[in-house]
């Protein structure tokens, strides 16, 4: 199968360089690569992991035309508050018969029922198994092996960057050192108040309400509110009584519909969802046949992410 | 589908329930139940729930080739040491071309390998994800979500019973104290020693090294030992120090083959695997292209263990 990138930051090479790994057993090729900065790529033999850069493609539409992809990978940095420019990137594939995937949360958060039925229509397949846990399996354990299952509701710690700085005020330092500490793991989003305020964490919230509860939703529908208000005093007077903070997403079926939120809940150490420290990340999905069942990600890097995108690759392969 | 059952106790009645709830969307039937002492029932239209049994079809064979089922649910109790009768039960399934499906950890235990070939050579299915982690998708979440991943090793919490008598001593109480109290939850083993000697977990570490990291071993290669050397004044002096104790099985791939151990563990509190309070277990998959990825499991019932079954059973109708 013939592949083509959209953006080629640490999350595509990450990917290229699994694809390569596993060329023997999954024979994939990235046919072309376009990105904002470098320009273009294309070679219908495949390219490398480091492809040299030609003049940019004159549009999206051309480079998509000229690519001949059957998989379109859209991996370009998300504008929170739109969806854009993934969201065209992606119509721009449906419309030529393109299947899509995507680690670009936006287009799921902001507009999966319209993109979905777009998919349907189009005959191709849309998948994002990487938007909210990296490459833990969430949208395709519940699709693959939950079968007959409806999904009641969930919790979860979803951001890794509001993890960091909680523990670091637990620890005494301040906020802005928590901040420091994750711009060096190279977890926070550039601009850190999408973390800090609970964005982040509402964006994958109305994701997975979207997509596992047949929402129509989008991250302003989740009442969000960030850690701001948090301080290492009232962190280690809560440490002292055996309780912590999380940032925790929350969403369940309302009368009057889904009823999701975002915000720093103080824990008692006990608690399941205390378990994601560091940059870990835990989901528990409430179901009405399984009872509460839980995913867990330990300290996620970039190779995880890049294995979602081959996971939803792999099984795009294997239903169409 | 037409459905026969051997053994008809708790999640036997769990897992009719489930399929008449589920009837409309997944149109099962179950057309034979045999019993040790309740006898036989059989009705090629469907039984009920709660059906009439008449006298003991002569034997298993005998069962199977007037129910007229394609799929066998395997559910008799569990003979640690042998896999027997189940093992047989589930040959003679085979021997028909029948799927099967069983809740038994014995023969994953005793004889995975040996199994899945002759279910190979028989052209049939044959599944098991109830034995570990009742209903929680373990073997169908690797399957199924986790293409090309290779399973590296394993740590979990997977023994409910020492877990609620390990925190009966940590509030001050007696071993047999917790003893009374999981069999009050209706989850310990008939003989409690299967469970705090660390049989129980052996056999479920033998099942996962067998079935992910294609092991070719029995619970007696795992080097087990039980919780009877904790006591209430040993747990509540690691207590004041932030450490708890699990039941904890491990396995990873030694230079001479699979090292598999059950032990009782002196943990951190704060570690990811203490998150497995009272009946809940926890298992983290290393992998080595997603790295470590949890699956827990909240305070599960009969009726978790009962949609192993059927999720097992909908992935059968799915691949045939």
């Amino acid at each position: 199968m013939n592949l083509a990138l959209i953006g080629y930051g640490n999350v595509g090479k990450a990917f290229a360089r699994l694809l390569a790994r596993k060329h023997a057993q999954f024979p994939f090729r990235i046919v072309g690569v376009h990105t904002a900065r470098h320009g273009t790529a294309m070679d219908a033999r495949g390219l490398d992991v480091d492809p040299s850069f030609g003049p940019s493609a004159a549009s999206i539409d051309e480079f998509l035309d000229r690519s001949g992809a059957e998989v379109v990978f859209e991996l370009t940095p998300l504008n929170p508050s739109t969806g854009e420019p993934a969201m065209s990137h992606i119509r721009a594939a449906f419309a030529r018969s393109m299947h899509v995937v995507t680690a670009n949360k936006g287009p799921v958060a902001h507009a999966y029922a319209g993109l979905r039925d777009e998919a349907l229509r189009a005959g191709v397949q849309f998948r994002f198994e990487s938007t909210v846990m990296d490459g833990a399996p969430v949208f395709n354990l519940v699709r693959e092996t939950l079968p007959g299952v409806e999904i009641l509701g969930f919790a979860g710690v979803l951001n890794s960057t509001t993890n960091i700085v909680l523990e670091a005020m637990e620890a005494g330092r301040t906020l802005e050192e928590g901040v420091e500490t994750a711009r060096r793991l190279g977890i926070a989003e550039t601009d850190v108040s999408y973390d800090l305020d609970g964005w982040d964490a509402a964006a994958k919230t109305a994701a997975l309400a979207n997509v596992l509860m047949d929402g129509r939703v989008t991250p302003l529908d989740v009442e969000t509110r960030g850690i701001r208000r948090q301080t290492p005093e009232k962190l280690a007077e809560l440490k002292a009584k055996g309780k912590t903070v999380r940032l925790v997403s929350r969403t369940h079926r309302g009368k009057e519909g889904l009823k999701m939120r975002v915000r720093a809940e103080v824990l008692d150490a006990a608690d399941t969802l205390a378990a994601a420290r560091g940059t870990s990340s835990f989901l528990l999905l409430e179901t009405d046949l399984m009872g509460t069942l839980g995913v867990f990600e330990n300290n996620p890097g970039v190779e995880q992410t890049a294995y979602g995108l081959f996971s939803d690759l792999v099984d795009i392969a294997r239903v169409i």
